[in-house]
C-alpha cells in the first residue's frame, strides 16, 4: 500500500485508531484556535501573553496549511475537494491569517474576525449542524408561517408602542425601528429595561400584547425544538416497537 | 368571455398564473407601504428621503384606489363586496391617506397611524388568522378559565405588592394599577427592572408569588400554542394512520 | 310555596333564571368592589371620585349585609351557613367595612386591605380554584420533591454568589438572604438587574448556576400546568374513544 | 440483641419508627445549621444573635460528631464506612468547625463556607438527587449533543456582539469573554440589563440571535426537565396498563 493511501486511511477515516488521533488533534487545533482568538480580545494582556498568542497563532496557522496541503494531495480527486464545501472552509481557515501575518494585524480588524469561520471546521466532526438543519427542513412551512405571524405581531406591538410612548420618550420611543427593538426584547421576554412604556395607555397596550403575544413568539421556538429532539422519540418508539 | 370575466380570472383567482402574480402585485404593495411607514417614523431623515417616501405614498395610494375600483367593478354583488370585511379594510387602506394628500399630513398624527390597517389586505393571502381565529374557537372555555384565573393571581399580587412596598417606594408603587405594571412584567418573566421590590417582605412575597404565578401565568400562551399547533399533529396522526 | 322558599330556589339555584341573574348581581357587586378599592389607591383623586368611591362603597357593604341576612333566613341550617367557608367569607365581606364606617378609615391601612378578601366571594361561581386545588392534590408528591429540589438548588446559588460577589458588592449582596432574593430573580428568569454578579467567577458560576438551574426550576411550574390541563386531555380522550 | 445491634435499627433502618425518629432528627440538625449559616451573613446582627449561633454551631458540632462516631462504633464494615461517600460527608459535616471552634472564625471565610456541604448530608434522605443523577444518565448523549449546540450558539453570539459593540461600548463588550456574559444573560432570557447593545447592527443581530437561540438554548433544559418527570409518566402508564 502507497503512503498516499495509508494517509487516507489516517485523515479521512475515523473509524482506525489512527483515523480517530488525526480527528481528535484537528479539533483541539480549531478549540486552541478558538479560545486564542478570545483571549486575545482581552484589553491590557500583558505582552508576554501577547507574544505566546502570536505564536500559537503562527503555529496554528502552519498546521492548517499543511493539512490542507495533505488533503488535497491524498484526495481522490483534487478539484473536487478544493471547490467542496470543506475544502473552501479549510482554505478559509488559514489562508486570511497567513497573508496577515505579513501585514500589521492591528489594520484590518475583520481579518482577524474571519478567524471565526474556523469553528466550521467542527462541522466535520459533529452531527448537530446536521440535524439543525434536518430540523429546519421537517419543520419548514410550520417555521414559515408561525416565525411571518411573529414577525407581524412584533410590528403591531411596535407600532402600538410608537403611538403611545412616542410623546412622552421621544428619545427612546424614536422611530417604528426603535419600537421594534423593544418588541423584541420585550416578547422573547429577556426584558433589558433600557426601554420600558411609561405611560398609562403604553403599559396597558404592553400588557395586552404580553399576554396574546407570548403564546404567538413561543411557537416557531416550540416548533424547532421539538422537531430537534424528534428524532430521538422517534428511535425510542422504534427501539419499544422492536422489543414487544 | 369579457373583459370583466378576464379580469375576474385574474383578480379573485389564485389558481391561474396571472392570478398568483397579481396576488403577489398586491402584497408586495402592502409590504412596501408598511416599511415607508415604518422609515416615515425615524428622525432627522434627508429631505430627499423624504420626498422619496411621499412620492412612494402617492404611487401606493393610486394603485389602492385602482384595485379598489377594479373590484367593485367585477364583483359578482358589488354592494356585497363593497359592504363585506374586505371591502372595508380596502377602502380603509387607501381612503384617509387619500383626504390627507390634500390637508398637511404633520397635523393629524392619527391619520397616518391608520396606514397600519393596510396590514389586514394580508388576510386575504395568508390563512395565519384563520389558523389563529380556529385556535382561539377550539380552546375558548379553558382559555376564559385560565386567563381569568391568571388575571385574578396578577391582580393579587399587584395588591399584596402594593401593601409591603408602597410605603418604601411611594412613587413606583403608587396605586394598584401601578403595582399591575409591576405585576404583569414580572409573572410574565420579563422583568424590565424599572419597578423592583426592595422590602424583604415585599421580596419575599414576590418569590411566592412567582414560585406559585409562573404555571398559572404561563398555562393560558400553552394552551393557545398547543391549539396553534394542533393542526399539524392532527394532519401528521391522520397520514400515519392512512400509512397503516 | 312559602316566600322563604322561593328565595331560597333564587338565592342558592343556578338553574332558574332567577337564579341566574341574582348570582350575576352578586359577582357584579364584587368586581365593581374590587375596582373601587382598586381606584381608590390612585394617590391625588379629586375630592369629587373620593365622595363616588365612598358612596359605592357603603351601597355594596349595605348589600352585602343584606345578602348575608337573607343567606341566613332562607338556609335549611342556619348555623351550618354562618360557621361555613362561605358563610365566614361573606361575613368579612362586609364587617370590617361596616365598623370602618364609623371610624376613620385612614387610620387603619389593613382595615381597607380587608377588602381583598371580597374576592373570595367569587370562589362560589367559578371553578378555577377547585381546578388549581385538584391539580395541586393529584400532583403533590411530584411538586414536593421537585419545588425541595428546587429551592435547594436556590439556597446554592445564592450561597455560591455569595461567595463570588459579597467583597465586590458588599451592599448588594449583604447577606445569603440578599442572594437568594438574586437566585429568585435569576433562576425564574425575571431578571430586575437591581443585583446582578460583576466578578468574573460571580458571573461564570452564574452562567454554570443558569445551565443546570433553569431545567430543574421550570419543573415544578410544568407539572402544575399540565395537572391543571390535564382535565382537558382525559375528557378529549375519554369523548375520543366513546366515538369509535 | 446486644446495644449494638439495636443502635444500627435506629440509626441504619428507616423502617422502624424509632429509625424514622432519628433521621428527622438529623434532618432537623441539617437544616438547622444550614439556616444558622445564612443568618450568620446577615450584616449588623446584634451581639446577643451572634451569641446564640454561636452555642447553636457548637451544639451542632458536637453532635455531628457523636452521629460520626456512632456510625462508625454500628457500621458493619467501619473501614468501608469511613472512605464511602456518605462517610466522608459526614465527616467534612463538622471537621472544619471543630477545628474552627479553636482558632478565630473571621479570619478563615472558606472554613465557614464548607458548612455548606451539610447539605449533602441531605443526600442520604431524599431521592431527589438520585433523580437527578438518572436523569442526567439517561439522556447524556442528547444533553451532551445540545449544550454543545447550546454552547457554540452562545460563543458566536457573543463574537457576533462583539464585533457590533466593541467600539460603540469599549467599556461594557471589552472582550469575547464580557460579551459571553451578555449572552448568557440574554440566551437565557434573564436580561438583567447591565449590558445592552445601543448599535442598529447589534441590535439587529441581537434579534436574529434571539430569534434562532431561543428555541437551541431551551432545548438542554427541556430534555433534563423531561428526563427528571419521566419516571411519574412510566410509571402512570405501568399503572394504566396493569388495570387494563
Amino acid at each position: 500500500m502507497s503512503i498516499r493511501l495509508r494517509l487516507r486511511d489516517i485523515v479521512e477515516s475515523t473509524e482506525t485508531r489512527a483515523g480517530r488521533a488525526f480527528d481528535w488533534l484537528v479539533v483541539g487545533l480549531i478549540l486552541v484556535s478558538l479560545a486564542t482568538f478570545s483571549i486575545d480580545t482581552i484589553p491590557d494582556l500583558p505582552a508576554a501573553v501577547h507574544a505566546v498568542l502570536r505564536v500559537t497563532e503562527v503555529i496554528i496557522v502552519v498546521l492548517f496549511l499543511l493539512e490542507y496541503l495533505l488533503r488535497i494531495w491524498i484526495a481522490e480527486r483534487r478539484l473536487g475537494y478544493i471547490f467542496s464545501f470543506y475544502g473552501l472552509i479549510d482554505l478559509v481557515a488559514f489562508l486570511p491569517s497567513l497573508i496577515a501575518l505579513g501585514v500589521d494585524l492591528r489594520s484590518l480588524r475583520s481579518f482577524r474576525l474571519v478567524r471565526v469561520f474556523r469553528l466550521l471546521k467542527l462541522a466535520r466532526y459533529t452531527h448537530a449542524l446536521d440535524r439543525f438543519r434536518a430540523a429546519m427542513r421537517r419543520s419548514r412551512e410550520e417555521l414559515l408561517l408561525f416565525s411571518f405571524l411573529a414577525m407581524v405581531l412584533m410590528w403591531v406591538s411596535a407600532v402600538g408602542v410608537y403611538y403611545f410612548e412616542h410623546d412622552a420618550q421621544p428619545d427612546k420611543f424614536a422611530s417604528i425601528f426603535h419600537s421594534l427593538w423593544w418588541a423584541i426584547a420585550t416578547l422573547t421576554t429577556v426584558g433589558y429595561g433600557d426601554i420600558a412604556p411609561v405611560t398609562a395607555g403604553g403599559r396597558f397596550f404592553t400588557a395586552v400584547t404580553l399576554i396574546i403575544g407570548l403564546s404567538v413568539v413561543a411557537v416557531p421556538a416550540g416548533i424547532l425544538s421539538s422537531a430537534l429532539t424528534d428524532d430521538r422519540r422517534r428511535a425510542r418508539r422504534d427501539d419499544a416497537e422492536r422489543s414487544e
